[in-house]
Formats: structure tokens, sequence, C-alpha cells
């Protein structure tokens, strides 16, 4: 939680996706104001006409700087979803210029390193980066399940195999999620996200290559172990869910408090509706 | 090497692919006798028939321990390619019936508790397991380039960042390869194998998801830590150096002595055509 109170405006830089739309939902209601600042190409385009906005484009740090402090908006919140962009695809605008070298050095790390680059950027420009988390707790993961269904045993032994390949793989600022069945690691996901590596499961069983019962085995999902909490937290909704039923696992483990639900209510749903956990599982 | 001389005569239980029968042909021109027993459903029947041969189904362990000991094969070499066998796919003869309980043991493992496992169950009937590199050693991998073209110093690094993820990852019995592009973790193997990650690297290349300029990036192969080397020895050949090409990377790193080529002047002739490196990686 951010140690000072909220700025009286919340500059949102929204990705694409739902949650930013179910942030803005969420802090409407508790009362909290907001500014949306959505990213061309990726925020919706349809869904952000209903809230106050301005468009900035992928690299225009000038005009977003400018537009943040307009609105009065000093803390800032980043969320949704951002394919790493090429560095052709960033417009340049003067602001941008001003810390391109800065921008460079961000650029040649992995993900972690882009996120805290951009981050530091900003602060250098006397804004506060706050976390989702910050202004929207409820879209975080409780710990414990929130379907009908609880994993069992065997699930719970797959969730610990697989806690344990990703607290393995936390140096290396790559794969959230990993896909375990009785014991077996069958799947990391690299750059594909999760939604590939599910659809990657359901192909090999389909081969063949998966020969596990339907209904063993979990999706397991976890921030990486030096992850800046504030952005990129791992997030799932009714299209993972989708997707473990069509791998035919048993369910889902996902770290409590460090990842976003988008539309929790048809999470949940659509899981008891195919028989699945989901669990939140404690740090 | 094996510490004791090899049997007169050596027992090839022979999977699918080229290597069972690049290893009898260099076998053969060296002078060491070997029977193969091919197992039904794996081995290419075609070109066994080149060769004395016994088919085997997999589990008749009674039926090939007594056709080892026919043809005087104390030595056993396990080589080529077998999928990781459902239980229903495993025919029950009184051999097997003996050793149920340690079969079962293995299969409750990994890969590596599997092949120790059947290892085990091989030297409790009195015969030796040996490596692939003990009878012919020429399909191992060297150390150094085996192309004209070498690793430059960008490729070097993502070498080393892919050996140090690939060390990270032993404990899990998963995963031979990893893909690396500009110190970026871009795919790990799963269960998929190697042409199935590098399928993959294609498809995010083709979908702009991997937006590295072509000929950037390296395929890293080594074998797990604990790996028994008289088996499971990671493998690679022409279509390995397909597979890299069509992912737009620049080589493949092996670690040398410790992978196998299949048809390697296809693989060096494939690799200089295509200008990539193939470089064995001291160990």
């Amino acid at each position: 939680m951010a140690e000072e109170p909220l700025s009286a405006t919340v500059g949102i830089i929204a990705g694409s996706g739902v949650l930013p739309f179910a942030a803005v939902d969420s802090m409407r209601k508790r009362g909290i104001k907001f500014f949306l600042y959505p990213i061309r190409g990726f925020c919706d385009p349809e869904r952000v006409k209903a809230f106050p906005h301005h468009w900035v484009a992928l690299g225009q740090v000038g005009r977003l700087t400018r537009l943040l402090r307009a609105e009065g908006c000093r803390d800032v919140v980043f969320i949704g979803g951002l394919v790493r962009p090429a560095l052709s695809d960033i417009r340049i605008d003067f602001g941008t210029l001003r810390v391109i070298p800065a921008l460079a050095a961000a650029f040649r790390g992995g993900d972690d390193h882009l996120l805290s680059g951009v981050s530091r950027l900003f602060e250098q420009q006397g804004f506060r980066i706050v976390g989702v988390q910050d202004v929207a707790p409820e879209l975080l993961m409780p710990e414990g399940s929130i379907t009908r269904t609880v994993a069992g045993a065997e699930s719970l032994a797959d969730i610990a195999t697989g806690r344990a390949l990703m607290h393995a793989l936390s140096p290396f600022d790559v794969g959230q999620a990993v896909v375990v069945i009785d014991g077996h690691v069958i799947g990391i996901e690299g750059i594909e996200g999760t939604d590939g590596l599910l659809a990657r499961i359901a192909q090999l069983r389909a081969d063949g290559r998966v020969r596990a019962k339907p209904g063993r085995g979990v999706l397991v999902k976890a921030p990486k172990t030096r992850q800046d909490l504030r952005f990129d937290l791992p997030t799932f909704g009714p299209k993972t869910v989708e997707g473990v039923a069509a791998a035919g696992l048993a369910g889902i483990g996902i770290v409590a408090g460090h990842a976003l639900i988008a539309d929790a209510d048809r999470v949940v749903a659509t899981a008891n509706r195919q028989g699945l956990f989901v669990t939140g599982l404690p740090l």
C-alpha cells in the first residue's frame, strides 16, 4: 500500500483488456477520482468513452506528463496489457527526446527492467507510481478457494512443484505460469503467455502426448520473486479458466494478493460450471 | 566410458529416428558386433531389415531379456526416441509381471526416474547398460564450432543465459532446451520437445511477438544436471537446424560430449547453407 494518501485525482494509464475498466468502476464506487490515459492501439476505444480521458501514444512521455499535470494527477497507475513494444513503434515527442537515454537503458533489460526504468522515469518527473492494489484492492486474488471445488492432495503437491519451479526461474525474468500434472512439469510459460501455454497443453493432449486422465494437474501462476508489485501483476480471468478446462486440468493455484482477477464473477461461475478449483495461495 | 571391455555382442534396444542406425553403422565400421532389438511402434521397420534383429514390444521385459541372453548380449544400449508410454500401452508378459513393483516405482517419477528405474531393472537381471558414447563415440557433439559461422559475442552471452536457466531448471526433470534472444528468455521446452519449441518461436515471430531482427538469438541445449548419460542424451539433427532457421535465430549452442548428432553431415551442410552456427560448449 502506498504510504501517503492518494492524490486528489489518480491518473490511470490504461492498456488492453477489461482490468482498466474494472479498476475505474471500483474507484468510482469508492469515491476515488481518476482520469484515464488510454494508450492508443491497446485500450478499448468504445469502453473508454464513458470516462474522462486523454488518448496517448506509446512513448509520448512529454504529452502524457503534461496531461497528467493538467488534471492534477500526481499518482499514476499502470494497468492493462501492453505487448513489449518494438522501438520502431514508439512515437517520439519532445518529452521523450529528453529521456531517451533512460528509455534506451530500460529497453536493454527484460520486462522487469523495462518497467522499473519507466517507473524511475516518472518518478524523476515528480509523479508517484502506485499499484492497482492501492486503488482497487478487491481486484486482487484473495487467499483460499473462490470456487465450490477445492484442491485435493495431488493438486496441492502439483502446486508446490510449480511454485518451486517458478522460484528457480525468477532470476530470468520469464514465465509467470507453469503446468504440472501428477508431479510432471508439462509446460512452462515463455513470452507466448498463459493462454498460449494452455492452448499448447490442450494440443499436446489432443495429440496423445499428455495422457493423464482429464481433471488432473494444475496451472500455477505466481509473481516473479523480485517483481515490482506496482505493475505487471499476473492477471487471470474467464479466458484463463476456459483454457484450463480445455487443457483438461483440475484447477488453478495463484498467489493471493499478488495477482489480479479480471471479471471475478464470471471466473467463479465458469470454474464452478466446469468443476474446477481456483485457489489463492499464501505468499 | 564403460570400465570393462564391451561384451562380444552388444544389444541395441532401438526406438524411433535415425540414431539407432547411425550407431550400428558406426559399430559395424569399427568391428563391434551387435544385435538389434527394435521396439514395435517406434523403430523404423524398413531400415531394421538390413540388420540382425528381434522385435520387442514395450514392457516385454521377459521376452527381451530372454532374447538378449540368446544372442549373448550382456551389454545393452538404449537409443532412439520413445514417447513416455501410458501404462495401458504396455504389454504384460511373465517377465514383466515379476518386475511390476519396480516398474510402477519407475513410472511415478519423471523421465530421469523412469530411466534409472529401467536401468536398475536390467542390472538386477545381470545386464550392463552402456551409453551410445561407449559404442559409437563419433555420434557425440564435439567441442567448438562444426560450422563455417561461429557464435559472436552477443550469441555467446545468450548461450550463457540459456545455460544458467537450464541449470536452475535441472531439479525439475523438464526441458533440455531454451531460446534466448538479446538476453531475453523467449521460450522454454516442456514436453512438447525442441521441435515444438522452435515451431512456437517461429509462430511468435510470424505474429509479431518476437520482434528481434532475424539472425539474432540462440537455441541452447544441455543435458539435465543429474542426467544419467547412458541414455536420454539430448539429440539434434537436420530438423533441429531447419527449426532454428525457421525461428530466425543465429545458431545453436549444445553441450559437447553430452549430446548426440543425428546425421552430422546434413547438420553441417544445412547450417552452412543457412549461415547458422552450431557450436559445442565446454561442459
